[in-house]
């Protein structure tokens, strides 16, 4: 049964029913309000003569499909846009000096004025990273849980956007109302604390989005997974459902968070003489809390190191999400006053970055901390696909201290695998199946699972971001397709460096750059200096003097010829000394510089 | 026991007992040889007052360890120096434009006279792929067994050196004699046909070094691990074992290459109606071998695609190490004669190579195959270290054209893992353990099983390249060390390239380029022309204008500046106008391009 089909009872009920303590009261409110908006559009509807068809709702994906990261998807109905996530994706190994790609949203700023709000699934980069960047041009109010939005706001600080930027704390079992939409949050597993699942009631029937999700029966903090919520929302019946499918192509079930910490104790157990330094992902507060709970058990002080690990903690443990005993944590430089064994360390740099804090103990870069050969260290962890490298070099470098380095057991994943999934679409059995987040292969999976447990195959499809997904009672199609892709960041420059700068990196990160540089007098067409030339990336050239001498005598010819021949135009000019140069270089040593002329003029 | 305390029968008898049928004869030749000279020597040995003790040998490595590639381990002795193998590596992700990296080999070229030969455990590339370069400064004899020396010659043929080259194929059981070391090549199994185990008979006693190895108790070609061998070894006592660590991280065996076959059959099985297109490594002729038994049983044709894959199954089945079935084999251009079903593609590109044809077909742009949505893609390998996005990106890629990719079983790994490194430990139970080929986590994994079977840790050694290890009956250690690392080939170019360069290289990709340009008056310093500001890869400039425009004024004021002030020194004014401009655009845009300033002058 979808909302329209719903008494204004019922609707209420539906709202309340779930409300969580604090936020019943609002909700009651705005799920009244909501009710009557709404009856006041279906009456306005049929006043102005539309017909009594539902209205379509329109689901746009602007990222978080084809690729990991950048997650975005628009929900749309008449005035209405709502945005789920708002997440940054990491540069591609192509994307030479970029610093991170944030969605391009040049729809949503043409339709500013129907965005009634950002609705984020949980804190994660990929969700909230692109925030301080696109709050920028669309400022709407953002909506997410506690620490989600306490989150948010640790970046909103940063970019100075904290007073222009409307934010509202939402609780599990809340509804908010946006528009001629409904929102519910429901409460989710996943790796990092204070996660929702949304349930969008739209005037086409129920959508229902999980965010990132994994199954978790006995969580570290809070509470499990609201799988009632769901069966709920199943049974009543949902138009379609966005699923995380990360892990789509894993059989089996992710293991709860709970096991890292029973491998946290044997470790100490079995270390009892030795520091232990433990890296893990800093927005991972279960886990950081687990090491703290087996610290103490184990009478351990705990340092936390690392600045995005140290700002996480610090906001998990304002909002409560984190229970850290009294006199636990020390400051690193307190770490000299207790013996190695009474000592844990608590870092970043678990994927091998190579400024986090346990590149740089690695490398005997870090200011505080020496790596000793009696230490410890465990990476709770799994290498992100790209980073394996990164993460053995650090092993690496550990070992060569005599250091031993743990890293089985010691990670579960955030994400779903597909037994959990299949509960997902067995719960909530969608008329409709749209695979989210992940790449190509991992939705393909997902669709398999959403087709195995009963959902036609036309009723399955998988979203390309920018594509206009038209959706009824009826029917799922693309009908449209809007701008969509990647805006590269770069320093403060965002959408500055595009396809052509970055080809030019690619070139001079090849072979290099060899400039040609000349002097000529403007009307007489006379060489009045040069042609000179200076390399960079090219060859070592005091030891390759032979070649640039070579090199110097094509460029001479070219220009002589030139000059000889009163060629007058720079073009031709430049061109003949490009093409003469690059075919010497190409048949002398198999390599394609770029090759710049530049010619000054004195008149 | 070692080789010294044998008598002259003993060593005889060492040698032949284990000589292949074929090379029965040069073997008992060649040791009676090499037991004179020994005699010789030692007797020598004497007459000149040297003490009684036994000659010490020394280990060299100058490759293979830290990384994985580049494998290159000598022996020396006296006058006389063995080169195990003579791989390249590839290049690691900072090494910009780098095609691949070869060991730097100062002191073979400072020791030639000594040097007696190179002798190749298998034809890999990280064991064979510098030859071409190596051979052109250090030209001796090469030795392996069959196909070993028939990969080599491509390489020879492509470079050219077919003539100047001495090449000696030796068979599994034979030995050769090189100066005071003697050395047999024993049976073990890779994932390419024909790889051996060294027995290096010194005057300080046995040495055996694994190569690259696994267990194979069925392979698909040719006979098992020569299990006994090495346990007659290892009963008479070997000195120090060199064992290939490259898997000693994980635990249990690999399983036989033969599964991979059962999982072939599987898979065809189910898709009768498929074309079928199977990516593997080149090299591995018998998992070519397999698919193309499972071809034949299924009634299908097989085309083989891709340069390296034609290259190295045309010379594995000139040599009889592959058996290619009358009839089964058909050109490229035969395809459309044959329905899907009847026909199967086996390829290059299973680690998502951009140029391999695998990604051709995928991206579609293969001039021969078109990839259709009934087609099955079997990934016959695991990506290696460094390749996990780019075959994610081939397997999205065909996944979106519709294709079923299978991964899973397809593939075994041609190393060792822990309990089959603990058997030959075992086996050989030498007196001091050296690990070879792995990056030092990986030799620290196999150090521990050396010490978990009871080589004391004292008799342990974790070499490092360049590394100059002494070995007698009694100790191994580090005793000097050589110049060791990689020389980076580009190109044509050998060596050229080196950190310089490189740094240059990063520091374009990171930012791009701004080149400064202005013409001055030599004796009045008068700026004649400019000026100018070019950039590449920095940002789009028609849609920068105003950024370039304000970098403009600092130059100009820069410019103007030193002017005024009568500065002459070129140094100065380069480095005033490199240091505005370069403030400017870090306070402006969080960038550092290079800055390269450039005066001409005009007398």
């Amino acid at each position: 049964m979808s909302e329209t089909k719903m008494s204004l009872d019922e609707m209420i009920e539906e709202t309340l029913g779930t409300t969580g303590k604090g936020g019943r009261q609002a909700g009651r409110t705005e799920a009244k309000n909501a009710v009557r908006e709404k009856r006041a559009e279906n009456r306005e509807g049929k006043q102005t003569g539309k017909n009594d068809a539902k209205p379509k709702v329109k689901i746009i994906p602007l990222g978080g499909l084809e690729q990991i990261g950048m997650n975005m998807t628009l929900l749309e109905c008449e005035d209405t846009i709502i945005v789920i996530d708002c997440g940054l994706a990491f540069p591609t190994d192509d994307m030479l000096g970029i610093d991170l790609v944030i969605p391009d949203v040049s729809y949503l700023e043409q339709n500013i004025e129907k965005v009634k709000g950002f609705v984020i699934t949980h804190g994660h980069e990929d969700h909230i990273g692109a925030l301080p960047y696109i709050l920028q041009k669309v400022n709407v109010p953002v909506y997410g849980t506690k620490l989600t939005i306490g989150l948010i706001e640790n970046k909103l600080k940063e970019h100075n956007l904290m007073k222009t930027t409307r934010r509202k704390v939402v609780r599990h079992g809340q509804c908010i109302n946006l528009g001629c939409f409904r929102v519910e949050f429901i409460k989710i597993n996943h790796s990092i604390a204070d996660a929702a699942a949304l349930a969008v009631f739209t005037p086409a029937g129920v959508i229902v989005h999980t965010g990132d999700f994994k199954i978790d029966y006995t969580p570290v903090f809070g509470d499990a997974f609201d799988l009632s919520r769901f069966a709920e929302l199943g049974k009543k019946g949902v138009l379609a459902l966005l699923s995380d499918s990360t892990n789509a192509i894993r059989p089996g079930f992710t293991a709860s968070e709970r096991t890292v910490g029973r491998t946290f104790d044997a470790i100490f157990a079995e270390h009892r003489e030795n520091r232990i330094i433990v890296a893990t992902f800093a927005s991972n507060v279960d886990r950081v809390q687990q090491i703290i709970r087996t610290a103490e058990r184990y009478g351990r002080k705990v340092v936390v190191e690392g600045r995005s690990m140290v700002n996480v903690i610090g906001t998990a443990s304002e909002l409560g999400y984190i229970n850290i005993p009294e006199g636990t944590l020390i400051d690193i430089d307190e770490l000299k006053n207790y013996p190695d064994e009474k000592t844990v360390l608590i870092t970043t740099g678990s994927q091998g970055e190579s400024m986090a804090a346990l590149s740089r103990m690695a490398s005997g870069m870090h200011r505080k901390v020496s790596i000793k050969p009696t230490d410890v260290v465990i990476l709770s962890s799994h290498p992100i696909p790209g980073n394996e490298k990164a993460v053995s070099k650090v092993i690496n470098e550990l070992s060569m201290k005599g250091v031993e380095v743990i890293d089985q057991d010691t990670h579960v994943s955030g994400h779903a695998c597909q037994e959990e999934i299949k509960l997902v679409y067995s719960l909530i059995h969608p008329k409709f199946a749209l695979p989210v987040h992940g790449e190509y292969r991992h939705l393909v999976a997902s669709r398999k699972i959403a087709m195995d447990i009963g959902v036609p195959k036309e009723n399955t499809l998988i979203m390309r971001s920018g594509d206009v997904v038209e959706l009824s009672e009826d029917a799922c199609r693309v009908v449209d397709h809007v701008q969509a892709g990647g805006v590269l960041v770069d320093g403060l420059g965002v959408g500055d460096v595009g396809n052509i700068v970055l080809r030019d990196r690619q070139n001079l990160a090849q072979d290099g750059i060899i400039i040609v540089v000349l002097t000529l007098e403007k009307y007489s067409n006379q060489l009045l200096a040069g042609p000179d030339i200076v390399s960079r990336g090219f060859v070592y050239v005091r030891e390759s003097e032979d070649l640039m001498d070579e090199a110097k005598h094509v460029v001479d010819d070219a220009v002589t010829d030139c000059i000889d021949r009163h060629v007058t135009d720079w073009g031709k000019i430049k061109n003949m000394i490009r093409d003469n140069l690059s075919d010497f270089l190409w048949k002398r040593m198999k390599r394609s510089p770029m090759i710049l002329p530049i010619i000054m003029e004195v008149e």
